[in-house]
């Protein structure tokens, strides 16, 4: 699981995930996207429900918090670029945002 | 308690924390702080325990975490800058790393 997306991965992993709302970041194999909650408690509220995949996983976002909005971008160290867990981590989320 | 710190109210708050590795942001009113822990659970646990005073205290911090490591930067939106809210934010955050 944890090798570089190939071309075939990215475009049916990657794809809807941009549909979504997330978006390569430039200059790097990453993907990113901007949660905007109604306030703190629900920014947090999703944070911690993200954390607990995401140790279960091995697998951990990088983020800011800044009030009410959450910014996560999702790369694998291991792999120097994007892997499926950050498709699935991104898909989780985006659950668990709902 | 929330108007800009004053030049006394800064010598005898920020004075304290600036030995315990705070550090004025550049360009900004802010202070900033980046906390190491052993690894996400700690990292995260730390966030948690924040979390529910910064709600308590209505005082928010921006925070970036990245697995083990989370870089902190606070000041006071509704002042344009530091108050004596950031100040004792930063030692509860101190205290909660402890």
């Amino acid at each position: 699981m944890t090798e570089l997306l190939s071309d075939t991965g990215r475009k049916t992993m990657l794809e809807p995930l941009f549909k979504s709302g997330w978006e390569m970041v430039e200059g790097r194999d990453a993907i990113a996207k901007t949660y905007t909650f109604d306030d703190f408690t629900a920014a947090f509220a999703f944070m911690t429900r993200t954390a607990l995949w995401a140790e279960k996983w091995d697998h951990h976002p990088e983020w800011t918090n800044v009030y009410k909005v959450v910014q996560v971008t999702l790369s694998t160290h291991d792999v120097g670029g994007l892997s499926a867990l950050d498709a699935k981590l991104a898909r989780k989320m985006d659950q668990l945002a709902e």
